[in-house]
């Protein structure tokens, strides 16, 4: 086994024990939510329907945290694909990122139980923001720092990754301000994510071939 | 590495990130089923073995869904076997596919706690049919739309996969139907899945010779 | 990429695919035991630890589960070193296989906290057995079926290493008729699981050279 | 496949396990820490915030044991990175670290609930003590026992690894003692493991120059 070898083996386990973490923390989502308990039989055919409608708050934060994730995924599947070495800073802004991803059980939590509450809106936007902030820091870090990347990636591809990395933190931190004048639009406004994502994707399209 | 290298190393990140959403999902179905609790230790001897027996829909509905979720699991294998690059759409079709398998714990629960309520086979035969067509749609976008795909994959194998793939969603829909007329008959009907199963890879046995 | 290449990519799936069930099944057995709940705090400091202590039952099947799981990988681990190809009954075989494995924190739960009934240990016991029992069929099908195997399984040492896992599950389900005499003498005899495991490995270890 | 190629198969293997169950025991802490159930809406938005931030010695404790586990999965990417072989001494003793891996959650839902408690503080310290110790025992059959090496692992840089890694283990016997005078310096204490992490990572690197 060469040297290159034995890093590019290295860097596989890094990837592997973070994509881990995101399958991990995206199905135990769904663990929040319970099947209604203990409804008697005479009452059940009414009843359980119209308690699993009354749930939907939870599904609704359940779809949110795992396509948010979902993208977040993918966003270091693009920030890793230019890393060809890793170094012990690397590898602990990554394991904070991850301690950001392992947390969103606990603000989905709060916002399926408590979504009509500015507290729980809050915490959820200051979560998943920070998560995401904290993923725009570990690619600052690989593109300014020590650091090796692929030829491929120009420091203008570079800069616009990092920007385009800030406007999801930036929205989700806007989302905060929001939520004091109006909790319903602050949730409202999480929507524009994905559209947000999909613009700057297109953008980013004419900018780089897509690897396909 | 090389260009080739890199595609494929990416490619496997995003099966590996599959796989691990399938094992974790048919791993955390046992944990809606505990032990009972809290039994008196003069009565455990004769209470536990009832109270255990009387979970048997729970266990009835835990094996169901993690043979069927292994079957996903089997199919979303044949899926990418063929496939030789990716795009963002083909990140964002299979991640809603996997939002789907990661909901499946869910109707397990109800059909374990309220089988014999119309309400819970219609949502159990939805969600897990849903899926299936969520893979089916991952298929036809492999086939049909700007992937590359292994040279072994002749446009007439391509469309059996497809409607084969369709099969199952079909059967799921059909037994909600059945439900209709009778709860027990559209559970017996998803038993009719795996024959199903078998039957058709008899059928593809014949067209293509198996990889082994 | 060859067609060789290709069928170790798709064998190194199935093989991840059942390290990461066996993996998570290991790691939820803890989830059953649960740090003592709401005690007041001017007796918790003599409350928790008796508390604690009387949870040792727990302790005892979940150690005893997480060791009897981690043989089973490893030897799943042997099994499928000499394997050099696949096909649809082995990829049913091992998710059958799997389901076993995903059972098993059930019997954990259930010995955990009813381990001196006759009805606890015979579940325990005919559960952890059926499972070695199926992974001995995995290992029979991959001998006697179609599947490749690397050239240095000699057919001696093939029949050596299925009679060898034949003997975990002769001691379990042994153990079901010691629990008819005795409940404790039942569980005592699980622990000669590990003796027996570490003599077959001596013996084994003079027949064939380690691949240290 | 040549037997090399063979043997870093199963070596890969044995690492993936390690990372999986790494993985999902870091998962799995948040789950210990629910949202605030059923509080009644119209008391909810003063409530609720009140009963989150109650939460604070559970945060404290999953942040912790977190980032002990996350340097602990570093340290263990470390010590495998020299490793060329494997035998089933090295598999047994690296499932019985994986056990102590696994028994985490507990000690941490425990301090989480009643951190203010010498127990609490004494199990917590003993079992990640215990866990690491059980990494330096890896080590050190590694670095003197039958296991191959890399070249680059020339014995001073191999006695220097064992040395630093009974450090972490000594600080936590170390914090037993302390909280035997004063369980809020003993858990003061365990913040000093970064302060070394840190520190003896700076003393490291002026010896071997980073793979970077």
């Amino acid at each position: 086994m060469t040297e290159t070898d034995h890093g590019h083996r290295e860097l596989d386990r890094l990837i592997f024990f973070s994509d881990a973490i995101f399958a991990i923390v995206m199905t135990l989502l769904i663990l929040e939510i319970r099947a209604p308990d203990n409804v008697p039989s005479d009452v059940a055919a009414t009843e359980v329907p119209n308690l699993v409608w009354a749930l939907w708050p939870k599904f609704f934060s359940y779809v949110l945290s795992f396509l948010v994730i979902g993208t977040y995924w993918i966003a270091h599947h693009q920030t890793f694909r230019y890393v060809r070495s890793y170094n012990r800073t690397l590898l602990w802004l990554n394991l904070v990122f991850l301690l950001s991803i392992s947390f969103i059980p606990f603000p989905t939590d709060l916002l399926g139980e408590y979504g009509e509450l500015r507290f729980s809106v809050i915490v959820y936007a200051a979560s998943l923001g920070m998560a995401r902030l904290l993923l725009a820091m570990v690619w600052w870090y690989i593109v300014a720092g020590p650091i090796r990347t692929g030829d491929e990636l120009d420091p203008g591809l570079a800069r616009y990754h990092f920007f385009r990395s800030l406007a999801i933190p930036a929205l989700f931190f806007l989302s905060i301000g929001i939520s004091l004048v109006s909790v319903n639009a602050a949730v409202a406004s999480w929507l524009l994510l994905f559209v947000a994502d999909v613009m700057m994707w297109r953008l980013q399209r004419r900018r780089v071939r897509s690897s396909t």
